[in-house]
């Protein structure tokens, strides 16, 4: 598995990120010298995934409090890279509070992601039945989380328990994240995937090929609506149709009990030249899946089903 | 509208195609000068979309008649460069049925298709109501039918006749023939149009922003299951969830009553590099609808409705 330093680390004066709109051809360090470049290197997509933005944006807020920045800018600066992860807000906020030294709690946020990761993979894991073929969107692996992945993460478990048969792995237009990185990862796991175009989906569930769908999330509403990378919704409603599982897995800090339903939830529009450039497009990089099609909502304190306002309620208490 | 002959025609010592693989970008004629070559223009999708590919074989038959060819071979070789679309089939027996010249009977089936597809246009525009927002998939256009269009076709005839508003086109991965060929024919009518990721039709239908789907078929079965680019289906299910019409527009010779299922209709698998070079990549490059999520299957013969069994052998006996 890729160290989760690897993914991102802070510095002594800088914060170093594994670029991943080069990958899987190059692996290439991203540094950057301020709380700036690291909100560039969010927006531009160079470190992404809602919770290795909130970690990155972490050691953000760390980097310029080492160097005298600005604070209040800083953090301005960095909230407003991207709009849809609530991650990212969640961490900024952590860092605000923690009264010691922000490196030390950056750190900490990272190395708790990542433990929350392993454990909600274990809890999702359980949910597949041996000889298990899955689907999945986008990227929601150790690149997206800062180390072992969500819904990736819960691949790698059942993979390791033996659970596992095969991964179908969504190409993820328009930038590649399913091509690109979870088949990358895949792939260094040692997990048997094969990349389809997202429109082939529901073919080869019609075909009988897919036994359950799992896909991180961006924000998570109170209600257990989940905006996730756009397509999600899509595969919510195949796997409703073909009586299918569709399973979120994400932690807590993606869950956002302060927006009561999806439609509250910010949609990122990216430009139009990421689909074409000859052409006008539009480039909706999210979408939400409606709680009434998620079979069940994994995070680190366990297996949340409907009414979801009760259940991601009583789980945010913990 | 680009002129019939300028996407394929018949020369006296060649088959003359519009390189549909380096639009929009480049405009260039592929000369075909056997009916290998004219095998091969079908095979690697110089010329594509079921009517189209017809009209190319019965040309590339002319050809071999007039080059003094083995016609039997001609045919195999013809027969055999894409499963999928039964035009091809259907308009090779035509030719071997027809015992005057066969340039003449070629250019009577092209100008035949054309004809068909402004009818069937003119009849499935009227299922529209004023004020269409359309989706469309894949290239049913006039590079697709030899002319005109079929899906593409009865959008222009609805612009025509003020019943459109707009049409959101699927870019159609791997092969973007709606990025490149749908926009590149809609922007040449003046259509408004915006392209959209496969994976983004289903928010725009939850946004409310589509009000009917169109596509072409590249083979229809007796029982009305309807072949067509993958993603087709995928679509078929996203209309029905949000109550939306799904409309096949296709000509007769798309029709295959000696099929009686879209299990029979053999499905081509593509060479997986055209998803991802890098990774193991699968790539059927159609899918099946099931006729119960076909609103109507609009021929030149008229507007045909479940159940399809009686009404395509219905039209199809005219």
């Amino acid at each position: 598995m890729l160290e989760p330093k690897r993914i991102v680390r802070l510095e002594e004066d800088a914060v170093v990120v594994l670029d991943q709109r080069l990958l899987p051809d190059q692996e290439v360090d991203l540094v950057c010298r301020s709380s700036a470049d690291v909100a560039d290197a969010i927006r531009t997509l160079a470190v992404r995934g809602a919770p290795a933005i909130g970690i990155a944006a972490a050691y953000g807020y760390a980097l310029a409090a080492a160097s005298g920045e600005d604070l209040d800018a800083a953090v301005s600066t960095l909230a407003a890279s991207r709009p849809t992860a609530v991650n990212l807000i969640w961490a900024l906020e952590e860092m605000r509070r923690w009264e010691g030294d922000p490196a030390e709690r950056a750190r900490q946020i990272h190395a708790e992601e990542v433990d929350r990761c392993r454990t909600m993979s274990r809890y999702a894991a359980a949910l597949l039945e041996p000889g298990t073929r899955a689907l999945t969107h986008c990227n929601a692996g150790g690149l997206a989380t800062g180390g072992y992945g969500t819904a990736v993460g819960a691949l790698r478990s059942a993979w390791e328990q033996g659970l596992l048969e095969h991964v179908l792995v969504d190409e993820t237009r328009p930038l590649l994240q399913g091509a690109r990185l979870t088949a990358w990862e895949l792939e260094e796991a040692g997990i048997p995937h094969t990349v389809i175009a997202d429109s082939a989906a529901g073919a080869m569930m019609a075909r009988g090929e897919v036994d359950a769908v799992l896909t991180g999330a961006d924000r998570i509403a109170a209600n257990g609506d989940v905006a996730n990378k756009i397509g999600t919704y899509t595969l919510a409603v195949l796997a409703a149709h073909h009586g299918l599982s569709f399973y979120v897995v994400a932690p807590s800090s993606t869950v956002d009990l302060a927006t009561p339903t999806g439609a509250g939830i910010p949609i990122e529009e990216r430009a139009g030249d990421e689909v074409t450039p000859r052409f006008e497009a539009r480039n909706p990089a999210f979408d939400v899946t409606p709680s009434d099609l998620v079979a069940a909502i994994v995070t680190e304190h366990g297996v949340h089903r409907a009414p979801y306002a009760e259940s991601l309620a009583g789980a945010m208490a913990i």
